[in-house]
């Protein structure tokens, strides 16, 4: 399963591309989107096409990409809404399935706090996809959601198997082994 | 010449073509595209898919789209931004050039007063373009960001004109006839 995460941004895009195998993660690719100095509707296009670009290149199986923090100054929020929407235009043109994680469920699968900081997310991503040195901010944020869908596809497989386990005790009269399960950085946790 | 205008919106996109000779409208279509009830990815596909469709349909040869309110909800500005940025990005695939106007120029420019209120603009866009009833708010819209476009290019094409005779006055150390001249709804006036 190969998976593509984004960062967006109006000015800088980042992207991310790994491959899961069970827990397995592997690196596969990152890299930034830089929209330029034109006109609104240039810039989105550019964002558009280098996202299309990204996903035809690596053909990932499903996407992800962070939500972002509104803006004290609501036109920025108005322009990295656009910038966010000609990516996700990307996406799904490109026929990915699009999941959304808010910043603080990507810090919290990828350093285990939701208020890891920057460097923090740096270098969790970078040990563990083996990096051999850190990633950009806006490519590591990129890995980090790609990093936390990974994580979160695990945790309903898991779930979808305990399930299927529970459905069978439960069937039995017997209490399920879902009971006082908690989730704890995308894994589950007894 | 045939200009798409498009009035952004999650839940509702309007559209409207016109066609412009000289000073002379004559409408074309309008309508709207309604994103439904599915999560964010699909609702921007359908707007990207919809506003891909008119284009394809009526083959505009530009388009403009009207500027949003930053809304008092900053979440709500973020979900209007990632709609237009959809809309945008279907008009920049179909290789338009995209002008943008403020919803205070379009009223200027459809009613003659940028304060005028929805059902002005609903009656100035029917009476403009001999339409036999009045359009939808949304389509109405639509309409007058593109007559908005229409005029703005009209002026342009007048001031080039104006400047050249300008140029030429100029030259024979006469006043030239641009002194003066004063811009109202649209239209060069002396």
């Amino acid at each position: 399963m190969i998976i593509l995460g984004i960062d967006p941004g109006l000015r800088t895009t980042g992207f991310g591309v790994i491959h899961q195998q069970g827990a397995k993660l592997r690196y596969i690719a990152s890299g930034t989107i830089k929209s330029g100095e034109g006109d609104l509707p240039t810039r989105l296009k550019v964002i558009l096409d280098g996202v299309g670009q990204v996903a035809s290149q690596y053909q990932p199986d499903c996407a992800a990409i962070e939500q972002v923090f509104v803006n004290v100054n609501p036109q920025s929020t108005l322009l990295l809404g656009q910038a966010r929407g000609a990516a996700i235009c990307a996406l799904v043109t490109a026929e990915l399935a699009v999941a959304e994680y808010s910043p603080t469920q990507v810090k919290q699968a990828v350093v285990g706090t939701g208020r890891a900081v920057k460097a923090q997310v740096q270098a969790m991503v970078a040990r563990l996809l083996a990096l051999p040195g850190l990633p950009g901010t806006d490519a590591a944020d990129a890995l980090g959601v790609a990093i936390c869908h990974a994580h979160s596809r695990e945790t309903l497989t898991l779930i979808a198997g305990a399930s299927a386990a529970s459905a069978t005790v439960a069937a039995a009269g017997l209490p399920g082994p879902l009971a006082g399960l908690r989730l704890r950085r995308g894994r589950l946790v007894g």
